[in-house]
């Protein structure tokens, strides 16, 4: 896909600290345009170990037209894999998850094994070669339990600065050790980037979220020092410097790392203590699940919150994990997927209940969802016009909106590919995206 | 946005007296020109006074993408806002109508008195100026009663010439005194202007309008003189004539003014008896409302009409007015907005019954959404050409046609805007609209 | 419409024996331009002469935007007209079928009479020449009772060869002595290709149609050759010999007959025994109907089927006819609409029970519906490419796509033809598809 002249025009005179133009929202040529830029072409977080469990357990996710088979083979290792049978094209698994020994396509019964092989064709002749038709592969990376995918031929080569940072953070919580207690799918009316800016700050939390403020520190997210104030940020920064120390004893790393526009994956992540000296992002601030993960003997660590680009966010807690990930699903449509973990061996009914450990988020992502789809329906209008961020509490705003500018332009500016006529059909190889036809 | 060769081509060799080429009532792109020729650049009738009748009263009405906020302020004045936070963008009021002290942005508490201006905005620093961020404002007229905003930056000038012809036709029926005793919204799978066309004849109404051709006298729209009618239309001038003369001693206008097509404001009235002796369009022909509008004390003033281009009538009666306007939706949606005014201090149950008061125009606008579908199914047949008015009762379907494609003539002649590249987002700039590419 | 040079490029590059590039199944723009080429300007079979058994009888059927409104005069003879008043371009029959004297608008009652002459037209003024709005009509064929249109004005010239080789198959069934026992529309969400190619193979017969299979023998449909099914095609083909000969006696040709790529109007035909020594394509296999078609005596006289290039397919029984034919709504959505029809002396309940008549082809056409579907997911993926047919089983799909890909590039170097300005509004006329924009 190309970048039309007119989109450069838009990305180039981008002005700093000011929300996007309106196209970048509203746009189906700039969400084609996202597709392929930024879905196909990064590190997308869409799954979890726990996912699949088993040999021969999978799941399917969808970006885009693009739907992939992740699936757990038979030496336990995790694979991607396009779910689209060499022969006829048809879609192999049109299950979002299940269990299978061999993948067989139900049109014509091609068999392939959990390696993407081809095993067995009928009727197709002496001179067919299986070699030449096994499923084609996607890159994967699993870090701590998150699930990544890339659909690119090659992927962004800075996943290893991530997994070096993040592991210390992530492992301790013991992801890997998990089940998924719920998963809840949310659609947005909505840009998935207005989904991602709504994330990136909590401006909004005091006036919108009252559950979620339970638990959370609004001061950990930035906050314009007033006279109001003074007194109740002094008291959170010593609350922060206290934990800091004790966590610090235990081997929880809680440093701030912020790498979020300057790496092509970019993340950012930070263990903040809770308010009213809370263990869980729950309704009484308490553990969700009496079962603690990865071996704690201790449920006040706070939260550690692990942020990627483009598309999830995630909260780990002492009992239970929070997992978010966004995938588009046109420029005014965007599914929000959250999942609750909990230690694999933790009861439902008895260590834990469903509805207390999923009521914050449930309400937090309802609320949610009614400011991106206000948002959403203001871009559309004639008299919007880009706004100005915050200073304080909008800087992480700024930080997305810098790192999906800097990955079009990156992209705008880089040589022409060119595509070989076998292996890419026209329709999914050149288009422009015009704005000032 | 720019109007391409071939829709040049449709606009010049418009045949008088025929329908519309095709592409004018099906395609998506005229739609889009319709939308920023006609209704983002002419006086647009979408609300009534009766709508606000308390300061912080408000309406929201929604005309292409733009949602504009309808306040009346604490001295009265009724104001039209862009309702577009000028924060992020969020869109301020998501209700269809609704009281409010002052307008406070749901998503970060951005507060903006009902004049406009911004009053309260946390978090932004002292480099931040509140006077650069009021709402921006919409035009907005107040024609005795019936509400009218144009969302051009230099609305048409002639608003006045329609103000100066109608006030004294209108005033005597007291709009700004009736409350609104039904609102009933319908979408019609058709384009606009086919909704349009089909109000400005009633050469289809014996054959689809029983209810409406009880009190509407059809000879009083066109009608080609034959032996079979020449008794019934002599009757009915003769009617007219007799009316015509009491009302002007009562000091109400009835005669037919018509600048449909020579205006840009285009409208037309006249005051019309109502058949069987009519007081009203009911099913019996009496009036609905035992409460007479204005200070009336007689119920037989027959049927003062009021046509107005592109997108509204009225019909105001001795004890209720109703009014009507049309919004596009799409090439091939239309809304249909109608409400039913009666006088304020009218007790519903006691001095009118909803049912009665509503039955004849719930018929009719049913009968023509219906009409107006086949229409645009027709219109979207390869078979489909323009065809005939008739000269004789067909002949203000022409000129709103005429008008029609003046208005876009003029667009197309007018020397480009040059726009300033912050203000004006480019998606909302320049596009081409084009047919034979 | 022009084809543009990528589409031409997609052309030329088609693979032999492989599936099409996925534009040819997922694009809008080639929807557009499979609508234009093939839908209308060849010989589509949409109905049956039952659908129309009296005079005045009616049904509309859709292609594309065109209504085209089949009805049997009062002289027996079937006709079509573009279903649009020629007036202001209504739609005249607004059901699926019916039945009336003359054809009168809804609108303003303009009336024609089954010859398509306008007959009145009140308020046109003494200028106005009837003869010059008569309704616009549409080549029709009755090819045996099967009804085929074309909506060019100078139809494929090849439709006799169809006829005189196909009327002797097809008469001694009688079809036009029959009558409608069912209906059934349904809708698949895939590409009509995709619809048409699944029916030109019986490869996931085995794995996919239980209910089919119980009379169809599969080896019918081009079988690889193995030791494992040596016996079995053996036994067939010993079957189809002493079967043929039997027909033979009785003037029932069944030899195969495959024009289904050497000719515009391509088509095939074969009659075929059923297994399990069957008379009928039912449960059982056994008549689904005692009152036998055309005067036959013997019930077990195989299975004549009958397939048309683009659209149609029909499987001729001793009891009963089972028809279908295909159009598409989009380029994902295809309407596949079958009949069952049985003599028109049949009483239900007592000769012919409605669910034994209908049961295997509801089943089948569900299983494939799920089957285009999966088809149509898959070819929406980046990663699908064309994969390779087998030379045995999907013979037929490569003549399919064979034809489809040579009408496209006889299209594509047609001379452009001249469209008069005044019969085709410009919109129906030039727009060029293209995919490397």
């Amino acid at each position: 896909m190309k970048v039309s002249a007119d989109v450069r025009v838009m990305i180039e005179r981008r002005k700093k600290g000011y929300t996007l133009e309106a196209p970048f929202y509203t746009s189906e040529d700039i969400h084609a345009l996202d597709l392929d830029v930024i879905f196909r072409k990064h590190w997308i977080q869409v799954a979890v170990e726990p996912d699949v469990p088993e040999p021969g357990d999978y799941v399917t996710v969808e970006i885009g037209n693009d739907s992939v088979l992740i699936v757990r083979d038979d030496d336990m290792q995790i694979r991607a894999f396009h779910n689209v049978c060499r022969h006829r094209g048809a879609r192999l698994c049109n299950s979002e998850k299940g269990s299978l020994g061999n993948i067989v396509c139900p049109y014509h019964s091609w068999t392939y094994n959990l390696s993407g092989d081809l095993m067995f064709a009928e009727h197709m002749g002496d001179q067919f070669d299986r070699c030449k038709h096994s499923l084609k592969s996607v890159h994967l990376e699993n870090l701590a339990g998150l699930i990544f995918i890339c659909l690119a031929d090659e992927p962004p080569a800075d996943f290893g600065v991530m997994r070096a940072a993040m592991e210390p953070y992530m492992l301790p919580h013991g992801l890997n050790e998990t089940k998924i207690a719920a998963s809840i799918d949310i659609v947005e009316e909505g840009n998935w980037k207005l989904t991602m800016e709504n994330n990136r700050e909590c401006y909004h939390c005091v006036a919108n979220h009252p559950e979620l403020t339970v638990s959370l520190y609004e001061y950990g997210f930035g906050y314009q020092r007033t006279p109001a104030n003074e007194e109740g940020m002094a008291a959170f920064e010593e609350t922060v410097a206290r934990r800091t120390a004790q966590w610090e004893a235990m081997n929880l790393p809680s440093a701030e790392i912020e790498r979020l526009a300057d790496l092509v994956t970019g993340f950012r992540t930070q263990r903040l203590p809770l308010d009213r000296d809370g263990e869980s992002q729950t309704l009484d601030a308490k553990v969700a699940s009496k079962k603690l993960l990865g071996g704690f003997e201790q449920a006040d660590l706070g939260g550690l919150s692990f942020w990627t680009q483009p598309n999830s966010w995630h909260h780990f807690m002492s009992d239970h994990i929070v997992t978010f990930c966004v995938i588009p699903l046109s420029a005014g449509r965007t599914l929000v997927r959250t999942k609750w973990l909990v230690h694999k061996d933790a009861r439902e009914g008895i260590d834990y209940d469903v509805n207390n450990l999923t009521a914050v988020w449930r309400a937090t992502n309802d609320q949610d969802r009614t400011l991106v789809e206000y948002s959403h329906r203001g871009a559309t209008s004639s008299a919007y016009e880009p706004g100005p961020y915050s200073p304080f509490t909008e800087g992480l705003v700024e930080k997305f909106c810098e790192w999906y500018i800097a990955r079009l332009a990156d992209y705008a500016d880089a040589p022409e590919t060119k595509l070989p006529v076998d292996s890419e059909p026209a329709s999914h190889g050149e288009k422009v995206v015009s704005f000032m036809r």
